[in-house]
């Protein structure tokens, strides 16, 4: 099993409606990452920043997320969040091709 | 169980040692954490932020915090760590009573 941690900044103004999407996430779009071995997946926030912490089951992480890429309702929701997220580097140029949710570094893990 | 999310700053001249600091916490430390209903609990790194993610499997986390907190050897960890670290608001008077590692809200979660 291999653990994530990803952060993206969160658009201010879109808060209250970042917080409701994922209040409410619909089925289809958690069933997708469930078959992308993707599992205990939170997201938090403080002050603008959101940080992701999920676990990864499978045994082809990339291949996984090129499923959900190609998933069309996957892309619907993803058209719903991503204008409430705002990447760190090279703003005006950020993507789910680039520098979307960035990958962070373990320093540390205790079971 | 309860899931928890915490953010802190790093000092980036403090990287590699908090990094070497935090590949081998010695194991009191981690003891006492495991005692105090602790778990899964991981530390990331990215552009100066710190993200703690962990898991409380009891029923009472002040109290279990407060017999973490009174630990020595704890105490002795934390003189190593807490140069290392820069909390986000009010740095001058940032300390472990006030605006230590800050609680981030929980937006998402899927088991």
């Amino acid at each position: 099993m291999q653990r994530f941690g990803q952060i993206i900044r969160l658009r201010p103004e879109k808060y209250e409606e970042y917080k409701r999407l994922h209040a409410a996430v619909p089925e289809p779009i958690l069933n997708k990452l469930r078959e992308a071995n993707i599992t205990n997946y939170s997201i938090f926030h403080r002050g603008g920043l959101l940080f992701a912490y999920f676990e990864y089951v499978g045994d082809d992480f990339a291949a996984d997320m090129a499923k959900v890429g190609d998933d069309p309702a996957t892309h619907a929701w993803w058209e719903l969040c991503d204008p409430c997220q705002q990447p760190f580097e090279g703003d005006s140029k950020g993507s789910r091709e680039g520098n979307w949710w960035l990958p962070m570094e373990s320093l540390f893990h205790m079971d």
